[in-house]
């Protein structure tokens, strides 16, 4: 069963300039407490970052995800997440893009990601 | 809905050297061409090494992830994938482990991944 | 040799919100081409992101750096490298800060870097 | 002035299947306490682990770093420090390697690194 449909994931923007994914709120947790589980936000983390860089190149089924870096910066409220990823590098076949996740409504951030996708039917 | 029941985890290894975490194999495609997704991979890891970390400290309820790194290195096979977890460092409030990714029965890996985990409690 | 005197770092910022370190263009390449070297980048990187804790926390000398992550995006221009660092995380024993490398006088990164510093003292 | 001359590092193996770098003791403190600092040990295994890659495809002028993520483990010993790198996977555009570093004679080990390195010659 693939994780996005279970996740409920929804695009709230899709331009080059920013791509902004939410992960609706939901019981999701792995983590006492009652939060947002880490691999959840890590794969809205990606599809976020993938969704910013197609967004620049189009339909690429080819694209692939070479690196991802996460950093954990603080525990989610009880609310959506909001991953709005920007590209920071297009290059001919790697494409390098930053997202910065938030819990609806918040200024500070609960995580951080930057990642490498390959871009092989470009080369 | 949590992620790890839905990803059907088991533990192959437990113990202080090492931990063994199985993904089996099943319809987890987030990409073209039916392979494990990284999403799921990325699950795997961040659980063996998680619990990598626990069977050296012993339950640490407060143990959250800090930082994760991956690195995508081929395609899985069409075969569950393991991910063999080692503590690089312990110390008093914080762990660093790293894990391979292989597909069952395969010596090249699949994905690295790398990650620091915060124990609060031994502060 | 301290690394430092010899790239001639200088501070061009530092206050509360964020910190800019300079890496002044001098004949410091490794790769072919001229251009400013990997390791000079990092190191001015780790500067700028430490300075960038600094500034928050006060002088904290057991500060140290815990991960990093660097992520190349251009080569840089025969100029000054100018990198500005924020702090997306101070909590209580780990900040978390990412650092933008620009070419003086450009709009595109060169590169990108997040890290976690321990603050041991403040434990 | 370049870097790598500065910091004396010497090749202790070069083949196919690892490469081990070293960083001789010397006064390259950055941070208090007059241990190795952590530009010195990233200056060290971005050397190792280019080397690791050009030890699998021969002299490749343009095999650039893509990403490197660096974690810092221990305090390194008042000795020489050991980089030993490995290439995890060899693509035909894209090579990932991982290093460990040592101090001299010591089993564990003092940071660990792994990184991406474009071969833009072979596309």
């Amino acid at each position: 069963m693939p994780l996005v449909p279970i996740l409920g994931l929804a695009v709230d923007r899709f331009d080059a300039e920013a791509v902004v994914v939410r992960l609706p709120w939901q019981d999701v947790a792995l983590r006492p407490g009652g939060s947002v589980s880490g691999p959840a936000m890590m794969t809205l983390s990606d599809i976020a970052l993938w969704g910013a860089i197609l967004a620049r190149v189009g339909r690429e089924p080819l694209c692939v995800t070479t690196d991802l870096t996460f950093h954990f910066l603080a525990k989610p409220r009880h609310a959506d997440v909001l991953a709005e990823a920007r590209v920071i590098r297009l290059g001919r076949t790697l494409a390098i893009a930053e997202a910065t996740l938030r819990s609806d409504g918040q200024v500070e951030p609960v995580a951080h990601a930057v990642g490498t996708y390959a871009l092989p039917g470009r080369s």
